[in-house]
This record gives structure tokens, C-alpha cells and sequence, in this order.
């Protein structure tokens, strides 16, 4: 129904939202003075620019806007092959464009500095110092969880219409859960966009933001055909 | 099946609960000492204003709110252009009939100025103090992605229903990235009827939040139907 | 389908719901230290307690909970006249249970002490000191709001389903704008129940929460009707 | 249409996600420096756990994730009682994996202690220092009106596809009510779970939240029948 190309740009725009408005609402908006939005102001943001656009796009592209989500529907039998890297491309540029947007709103602020630009990273790096190894098996767990709850709201047999709530909200879960630990990814295109701005050696453990949920991703496209079968309606 | 009176009648009570709901909880309620609802609160207010009346005038009148939105649906091919000058009158009467109860609760607090009013501006009228360049490109994205899930949500391919839950929390969402920025408008008449009663320079500055707003509504309009078509069922 | 008496315990659970969950959450939770769940949380459960029961009773007794809402729906057209004083008797009988348990509840914590006991007030006894006219004015305009919603959300042309949402939600719009003003009312039921265990002069303020919401409906039942016709299929 | 043991597996998942997602926002997030996300972002972790599960699983294994919800399913006639122990063993070994998960997780931080983890309990154990008998009490009723939620808005009288948001909300809304009393369980396996790592007394008492919730749930069951009737379509 739709073209490549139409499918491609939904990626692009609803990706560029994910990183503006999660990361955004991270970098302009938690630490306000006193009346700042907090960890929790930041999960809700997340989760909000999955669910808006998974009723604006869903119909489109399917609404991925993540190269973890799109792998792991591979693996589930749910997404063709073929259009895995297209959609990976348009996801990271998306996601550049958003994180650049929102550097050039940051910097409208007097005094404003990048420091982690809302990045992800691990000791040093992760918002509580927490060791790679926790950092590494947050994000697998998070991402296996997030693509089962994925997998499961999709499927043919659940309530038609909800999906984008479930996921959404399912991403707000998460970042309430591992923002101190990782500051939250799930996402490898998020991480790459961030790392870009940030001034600190964000970009360096990215690698980490890559391998651990396409790992995550694909333990659940696994698991939920083995529990739930092919969600494809008989 | 509606009158065009009975129409005009529910964007005018209806922006009139945006604007009392919406900047009510901001005057009221945000910097309540300890127990005060903050960004957070208020994004989700202003939200809940548009979920709630969605649901309430969404098939008396469309439930548009907002003069962006309004152009923005004229743009898009789903909204007469005819309709568009007595809507935005309703929205901007009802707005600063809002903003009038308002006033006349908050004034029952002993020691009450009005401030700001939650009006929206830049420089020192920002609540970040952001540069003007970058409250301007701020509205106008947050307003392009603002029709973007309008136009989406409500393109007849998405579920059916559910579009008043995407587009309040879609609202709420641009509040918890941008009320910092600029206080967040992306809707005309929002901007106009707070400025009315800010005790500051607000309504000087209240031009940006018409033609930024009105841009980004625009570019939305030309955008959706190049990426997801008109959104008519075949 | 169901007896009145079905119909009428309902009721009676579902008042009892919303006093202990909405000014439980006041009196145990909000200011709690450092993690405490502020005005936002307060707001969040009233209308949380609304929407889980519209969904749980809403098809036995249509999930009132509220005087006010009874009589803004005889007003309406909606709801039979003779069922009136059965419904407020089992909602008030309902809130007073709600009070009477969170009041064992919250005695249970070392040196508790009932102080307001989330009773709704004006002058000393409103959370910012309002004056009487702001909140009778609020409480109004509040519950004509509040009915308003009702009668859109549940107009056979609104989306069948989602009316508890918009409800529920709506309410918790209205607290996150008036908490400060009256502790918000527009439900004299909860007001009584409040009121009756408050360590100060709640009692003799409970008129005004009974008279003004239940003008407040009286008015959206009218205006609705104007507005959005009865309602009722063709 | 699914075997028992992908029914099985499923309330593994599902009560893993309740107590990593529930108790993990506690200990990682709840008291972070700051930006952390409060009681209000645990009672929203602990709903969200629940919601995403039941879009996810409940085409599955109707997403009980609690001992309670199984017992009060077979009492009020929905659930056969020969599936009962699997589905409870699989409850609490999931939420035990979920509490180990966390731990590890947890101990990635420089300096952590485990202090309570999220554990529940009374009198000294209790986050306000509740007594015994208000503790009881609150997880009697809190575990009576999730029943009560339960049984109404998976009613086939009541609207399809809803009762995960319905359900999930009502869980975070017990929280913001009761986790100063109790730290809410209303889960004899989350209760199990979270003690087993508690660096306190807290296994010594969670024999108080297998008895009350299990007696809250059996009450629900009876009443929804009397008052609802046995929800199945005629």
C-alpha cells in the first residue's frame, strides 16, 4: 500500500521524534530548577513519542524506530529481511537529525553546556557509575522484555488497536526502571545520535548500546514463538 | 448533522478548558510549596484537556483548539477552508474567556501577581531565558510534529478510536520537552489568551506564537500527504 | 438486567473506592518525606479510582460515585429521576465506609494525627487559603466541566469503550488545576465522607461542596443538550 | 489452544517482568539523587508491568502474575481450580528469577546495599512504621478492590480489549494509596520474591502477605458474584 520510500521516511521522521523528544525532554528538562520534570518526567517522554507515532505511523512503516525492534521482528518472523537495513539506515539518520535539532534549541540557552547530552554509558558514564557488567545485562534484559512485549501486543490475537499503548508505556516501564543504571537504551540508533553531541567519551561505548540489545532483541523473537507461536492469524 | 453554531459553541467551550486546564495548572498548582505538580504536571494537564474533550466534542466539532491545528487540517485536505475563519474566532474567544476565570480564581489567593501568567515568550520571558532564534525553531517543530500525529491518528487507516489518546498525550509530550524553551505553545490562542493577563512584556511577543505555530501546522499538512497520503478511505 | 439493589452496591463500592484510593493517597502518601507522591500523585489516583471502576461496574450502575454527577445526568436526560435518591444514598453510605477505613488504616502509623484528613475547604481550610467566592466559582465551573466530559464521552456517537478513560482522566485533570484551591471537590459524597473525620471546622464548610457542584451539573446538563443534542443513537 | 506449558512459561515471563520492572524502579530509581522518581514512579513501574504483560500474555495464560489473582479467578468461578499450583509455581519462580536479575543488576553500583529491596512488611518494616494490624487490614482491602477490578472489567458485559489498562492502573493506583503502609504487595509472590534478597527481617514476615491477600481475593470473588453475577455471556 505504501512505498518503500513512504515507509522510509516514516522511519526517519518518527525516529528524529524519538531522539528529540526523549532525549530532549532529558537535556532541556529534567534538572529545570525546582520545577524540573525528573527521571520519571524523562520516561514518560520516551514512552510517549512511541506511542504517539505508532498511531500516526503505525500504519505506514509499523513504527519501529529502532534498529533493535527492527532486528528482533526479523528473528520473529514478522519483518522481511530485506528491508532490514534500509530501515536501520533511516532510523539512525532520523535519530541524527533529532539529536542536531536539539542541540541547536540547547545551545539557545545562555551558558548551556553539552556534558552527556543525555547519552548512555557505563561506569563512569552511567548516571549511577554502574559496572559494564550490570550495564550490559540491563540492557539485553530490557530489550529482550521490550521486544516480547512487542511481539505479544502485536500478535493476531491480541486486542487490536492497543498495541501502541502497550509499547509505549511498556518503553516508559523501562526507562523508570535502568535510566540510572545505563541511562537507557534499548535503542542503538538513540545511542549513536547522542554520543554524536555529547562532550564527555560517550561515543566510545557505544559499541556496547549496539551488541547488547540486538543481543536482547533477538533472545525474545526466539522465545516468543517458542510461548506464543507465530502470531500470524490462522 | 451539527449546526455550525453548535460546532463553534464546542471549540469555544473546549479551548476554553485548554486554556483554564492547561495554564490554570501552571498558575495554581506547579510551584505549590513541597507538594506542587511542576513541569510535569502541567504537561500532563495540558494534555488531559485535549484527551478529555476529544473524547467529549471530537464528533460535534472535531475538537481542533487550537488555530495551528485548525490550518494545519486546511493544509492537509481535511478540513474546509470556509470554516477555518469562525473556528479560530470560537477557539481565541473561548481561550480568553479561559484565561478570564482564571484570573478571577487565582486572585482569590491572598497575595496572588500575576507574573507571567503562563504566557509564552523568549529571552527573558523564556523560563530558561532561550534565545529567540531557538524558541522559533522550538515552535516550529513542536507544532509540525504536533499536526504530524494529528493528521496520522486520524488518518483512517489508524485504529479507530483511539486518536484523542494520541494526540493529549502528544500535547503533553511537547510540554515535558519545551516548556523551558518557550513555556510551550504550538496554539495561538493559548499564547494570546495568557499574554492578555501577564503582567510582563508577554503580549509583545505573542506574534512568534502565531507564526511559528502556524509554520510548522503548515509544513505538516504538505508533509503527511507526501508520506502517508490523504488519509481517506478508498 | 440488574436489580436496583445490584446496582445500588455498586454504587456503593465503587464511592467507597473513590474515597480511600483518592484521599487515601492524600492523606498516606503525598507528603510523605523525600519520596512522597505530592498533589500530582493525589491527582493521578482520584482519577484513577474513577476510571478502574468504570471499567469493573460501568455496565452494572453506570459507575457514578458522585451526587452530582447523578443529578447532572437527570439533568441530561440520561438517567431516570426515581433512581436519584437511592444512588446519592448508597454513594454517601459508600464514602463514609472509604473514610472510615482509611481512618483505621492511617491510625495505625506512630503519632498519626487527622488534621484536615484531605477534607475539601475555603479560606483557612483551602490548601492556599482561597476565598470563598474562588471556591465556589472553581468548584462550578470544575464539576460543570466534569459533566460535560460525561455527557460527550458517553454520547452513543462518541467511540464506544473509552469513555472511562476520558472520565477517569478528566478527573484527574481537574485535581491537577484545583487541589490548591478547594482540595477539589465536585463530588459531595466525597466531600461529606472527608469531612466527617477532619480534625477542624470541615463540617460546617461541606455546604458549599454539595451546592455548587450540583449547580455546576444542573448547568452541563442543559448546555450539553444545547450543544450535543441528547445523545442517544437514531 | 495453547499448551499448559506455554501457559506456564508465559506467567514465568510475565511475574519475572512484575517484580525486575515493580522492585527494580524502587531499588534503582525510587531515591536516586534529585531526579528520582518517587513513590508515584514505582506505583506507575508496578502498573506498567502488568498492563504491558496483559496486552502481551493474556491471549496466553490470562496474565494472572499473582498467586492472589489465580485464587480469586477459581473463587469467583473463572479459573479452574486444577490449574492453580502450576500456575502459582511458575509465579513465584518467575518473580524469584526477577529478584535475582535485579540483584545483580543492583550490585553493579559502587557502594550498594540491599537494605530492604523493595520487600514488604509492618511495624519497623513498614516504610511509615505501620502497625500490624492497619498493615493487614490495607492488604486485605487493597487485594479485595484488585479482585473487584479484575473480575468487573474482564466481564464479558464490560468493553473488549480495555481491561489491561484498566487492571494496570488500578495497580499503580493501590501503590500511591499503600506503599507508605505496606510498600504494597497485594502479591504473595512479588512479597516472597523481593524478601528472600532483603538484607532485613522481612522473610519473617511475609507470611502476612500470603494470608491477607489470599483473603482479600477470596472475598472479591464471592462478592463481584453477588453483586455482578458470574460474568459470562448468556
Amino acid at each position: 500500500m505504501y512505498t518503500l520510500n513512504q515507509r522510509l521516511a516514516a522511519e526517519f521522521i518518527g525516529t528524529f521524534w524519538l531522539v528529540l523528544g526523549g532525549c530532549g525532554s532529558a537535556v532541556l528538562a529534567a534538572a529545570f530548577p525546582e520545577l524540573g520534570i525528573g527521571f520519571a518526567g524523562v520516561a514518560l517522554a520516551f514512552g510517549l513519542t512511541v506511542l504517539t507515532m505508532a498511531f500516526a505511523i503505525g500504519h505506514i512503516s509499523g513504527c519501529h524506530l529502532n534498529p533493535a525492534v527492527s532486528f528482533g521482528l526479523v528473528v520473529g518472523g514478522r519483518f522481511p529481511a530485506k528491508d532490514l537495513v534500509p530501515y536501520v539506515a533511516a532510523q539512525v539518520l532520523g535519530g541524527i537529525l533529532g539529536a542536531t535539532v536539539l542541540y541547536f534549541i540547547a545551545t539557545g540557552k545562555p551558558g548551556f553546556v553539552a556534558g552527556g547530552f543525555a547519552s548512555n554509558g557505563y561506569d563512569l558514564l552511567s548516571p549511577g557509575h554502574y559496572a559494564i557488567t550490570a550495564v550490559f545485562l540491563c540492557e539485553v534484559v530490557m530489550t529482550f522484555m521490550f521486544l516480547f512485549i512487542i511481539l505479544g501486543a502485536t500478535d493476531a490475537r491480541s486486542p487490536a488497536g492497543f498495541a501502541p499503548i502497550a509499547i509505549g508505556l511498556g518503553l516508559t516501564l523501562i526507562h523508570l526502571i535502568s535510566i540510572p543504571v545505563s541511562n537507557t537504551s534499548v535503542n542503538p540508533a538513540r545511542s549513536l545520535a547522542a554520543a554524536l553531541f555529547a562532550d564527555t567519551a560517550a561515543l566510545s561505548q557505544v559499541w556496547l548500546f549496539w551488541v547488547a540489545p540486538l543481543i536482547g532483541a533477538a533472545i525474545a523473537g526466539v522465545v516468543y514463538k517458542m510461548v506464543g507461536g507465530d502470531g500470524k492469524q490462522k
